[in-house]
């Protein structure tokens, strides 16, 4: 058989040359709408190409974006990978000391961004030494800033790929993870070519050239979930927009005949508003991934009533990102709609290409019976070896990376999220869901919010204490909620207290900052022993 | 990112693990079947890894079949991969002469086959030194001849795969060419992986955990075409036949559920046969891959009144096999029922991986305009490099494989196959079509069967000569048909000269031989230029 590398270009170069008039819609953030084809972001990928080879860039060279969805941001991936670049796709949303750091760790030489991103460069641009350039993907060029139009108009596109071998970085993606400096995570060729094809399976993402994906989740989100890598493989229309208010996007889902889209659970609560408030529709929408974090299940059942395939979605940005998709069990037409719900609550299963296993603290792998949980591990070729310049692998000696996720792995080969492994709770050797028990409290009346954490315990090592924040004006007590709690939870699962507070400190994405919480209660005597 | 390799191996452990309870069903030779499951068909294949090392076998030794198609072949495939052989399933409808090369060829040494092919082999075995045993794969052991079932029997199932590279060969598959000796195509881990993957995509297979797929193509013919790798990569059920009779296979769809199907148009024919003849359903089919030889319009039109799916599928063994296959295109549901029939009826488009081109005889890559015809190339990492002992590439320096054929490519990206390259009657330096010039005769008034070849004009170069044998008892002329053919074809490729003739010579498989009548009418002298 033949040697032909798996390569990020190949891809353009079959999008451009198979499907060449398909194509890429992009709104813009001022509103503006623009339409090109797979025909010519494969021809502006080599103009782009050729742009940087002239401002002086070199195989291997870090390039990075701060930008939103749009057809010049896939253009810049495209390009950069066909001279042998690493495009560094940067969270605009992350802190100022995260930006300068990872933008410095990445000695990135070249930084294109949206307009919108402007005041975060003009702040820190004096921090940023190694960045030679910096460039508008959409404005003119203005003091201290190249144009991105003016680079592409500069060039043809005759521009040849240079040589790649398929295991040559091609992406990084800084996790902005909650402890300690974030970590970056170097995407390859052949990651990127082999996860793009898993995604357009029917049992993942489900493309093919007659579908018409809008990716809600941003670029800089572990490469936009693959979506640009698995649409250019099938050809599909790739809907952009470079602002995510609900108005904009149910307008672009209904002219523009979506029929996929991918996005956190928030961007759907705000879509539902819009709909329910002016009575828009969804369009031709087929198929809803879900990703980031667990959907409400009543999100779920919203979607399945109306016709539309509903998919959790589970993975990292050390897992390029797919670790598995919830997908329809060959027995799903068996089942009831509550049976069918209970699944898609679930996270999905691995496409082939991702094996789990779940482990104790020792590192012994456990059974997957749908019962025991334990820390997730996963390995497989598009899963990270060992972080950007890192000086050990993030993987062990047989490839298992730890996910820092418990989960349950049932026989069907469906894995369930119960917790962040740091959030669990260690009673007597047995582990307790603090999530699981927050979500019990938080449907007893009288509960606005519910924390759960360990604390210590002599006998049992931890036992949980429940941190509830009342809903104003409902009447409520210690008593009631464990009492409620009773048929909802395991017996000795049951909190060993219930401390009422005002309020609970929230992350910037409004989680819940277990962190300071555990941080805050690390010495707290329960009632229990201090009255023993 | 890590460096798993892409092993035909991980397919198995991927299918056993996640998808351990999808059935496979076989239905023997004798009529009777039976039912496995992928995690079952895991198993026994660690068994028969281990009955293989115990026989002697070492990494990258020869394993035959002849055989059809039912789990213990499967099984077969996936342990041979797994102890590092090199599984060459052997097309037991060869001429003697041809299997005796193949397996002396091959230096096969076991050969597992099935009973029906027992007279072959008490035919030939004196010719195959190679073959150390003899192992029947569907009957108990007698004098000269092993069981697969006692072999199996004889292990448990802690058989630890070798260690593979993914460019490690797994199978070969020789090519029944019509001259010379067969060729050996020797696929590799990776070259099957990658195929297997892209199978399942929805423009090209579309398989999912919930499709029932019945190859009805033998496991001898380049693999099922990929069908047994695909369905273990999202856990397809699996429906296997052992004879290929029209009642037989409409009973398995029925009964089994399938969804999806592949096979020749021959047996298509059959089956509708039987369906009319019974008043037979299609069950829960749902797609249909032909593949082969082209479908006549007819069936295409057939299933598709019937709501299914169906596409073309163009490739050869030496493309492991999916070079093209049928899609419907975006703009699918704007178009006429003709308009669609029409675009079925072409070879369809390269998955990602699979790239095309058309040359003229002096290789220079021709327009894909949707009217220049040029000789059909291809390459990509499942494609042909060298065949098994060649001494030299199969493919150009740029990885360019020549299939043989003639094929138009439209700006769509669809191909169109036109010809064979030795079919094609070269006239004026420009291409006629021996089968579109047959395809428009056979349709005059008074035609039974009709054959197109080139003979020698001084001026042209070649000119089309059309053999013709009449319908019994319908009347007609060299006039009449050249006059029908008037608003069929170019006016240059109006044939110089209509013979009317008793029979044409054929193949074994019904195909008319052309190279005969080639030879049979070289030196034919046109009329035209004995007049002139």
């Amino acid at each position: 058989m033949q040697s032909q590398p798996l390569l990020v270009t190949s891809l353009i170069d079959h999008a451009g040359r198979e499907h060449k008039d398909r194509e890429i819609v992009s709104r813009w953030a001022d509103g503006s709408q623009t339409r090109t084809t797979w025909g010519a972001v494969g021809r502006d990928a080599r103009r782009f190409a050729a742009a940087l080879v002239k401002l002086g860039m070199k195989k291997g060279d870090r390039i990075a974006t701060l930008a939103m969805n749009h057809a010049h941001h896939l253009v810049s991936w495209y390009g950069s990978a066909g001279m042998g670049g690493v495009l560094h796709t940067v969270n605009p949303r992350l802190f100022d000391e995260q930006l300068v750091y990872i933008i410095n760790h990445a000695e990135d030489r070249l930084l294109f961004l949206d307009g919108a991103f402007l005041p975060i460069v003009e702040r820190l641009r004096d921090q940023l030494p190694s960045v030679e350039h910096f460039i508008l993907f959409d404005a003119p060029a203005q003091e201290g800033y190249l144009s991105y139009r003016d680079l592409i108009d500069a060039e043809d596109a005759s521009f040849e790929w240079v040589d790649l071998d398929e295991r040559d970085p091609v992406g990084l993606c800084y996790t902005s993870g909650t402890t300690g400096n974030p970590k970056g995570v170097l995407y390859e060729h052949r990651s990127n070519v082999i996860h793009a094809i898993t995604e357009v399976q029917p049992d993942v993402i489900g493309l093919s050239n007659r579908s018409v994906i809008m990716p809600i989740v941003p670029m800089f989100h572990a490469n936009s979930w693959g979506v640009p890598f698995a649409a250019a493989a099938v050809g599909a229309k790739l809907v952009f927009s470079a602002t995510n208010d609900a108005e904009g996007l149910c307008k672009l889902m209904e002219d523009e005949g979506v029929t996929h889209s991918a996005g956190v659970p928030t961007v759907w609560i705000g879509m539902f508003a819009h709909m329910d408030a002016t009575g828009a529709g969804y369009g031709k929408l087929q198929r809803v991934i879900i990703g980031g974090s667990a959907a409400p299940r009543a999100m779920i059942e919203r979607f399945m009533k109306a016709g539309i395939t509903v998919s959790h979605a589970w993975g990292m940005t050390e897992t390029s990102p797919i670790g598995t998709m919830g997908k329809r069990p060959w027995n799903w037409d068996e089942m009831s709609f509550d049976e069918q719900v209970d699944i898609v609550c679930r996270q999905g299963c691995p496409p082939f290409g991702v094996e789990l296993r779940i482990v104790d603290d020792e590192g012994r792998e456990l059974p997957r019976d749908g019962e025991t949980s334990g820390r997730l591990q996963c390995r497989g070729p598009w899963i990270v070896q060992r972080y950007f310049k890192g000086e050990q692998d993030a993987a062990d000696a047989d490839g298992w990376f730890d996910t820092g996720d418990v989960a349950v792995l049932h026989p069907d080969g469906v894995m369930q999220i119960t917790d962040r492994a740091k959030d669990v709770i260690k009673s007597g050797g047995e582990w307790i869901s603090s999530i699981e028990l927050e979500n019990a409290a938080v449907g007893a009346p009288g509960v606005q919010e519910a924390a759960a954490v360990g604390v210590y315990h002599p006998k049992w090592d931890e036992r949980p204490l429940l941190l509830i924040v009342r809903k104003p004006g409902v009447e409520t007590s210690e008593a009631a909620i464990v009492d409620y709690l009773k048929d909802k939870v395991a017996k000795w699962w049951l909190p060993d207290e219930v401390v009422f507070v005002a309020e609970l400190p929230h992350t910037a994405t409004g989680k819940i900052l277990k962190r300071q919480i555990r941080e805050d209660y690390k010495d707290y005597k329960l009632r229990s022993l201090a009255e023993a």
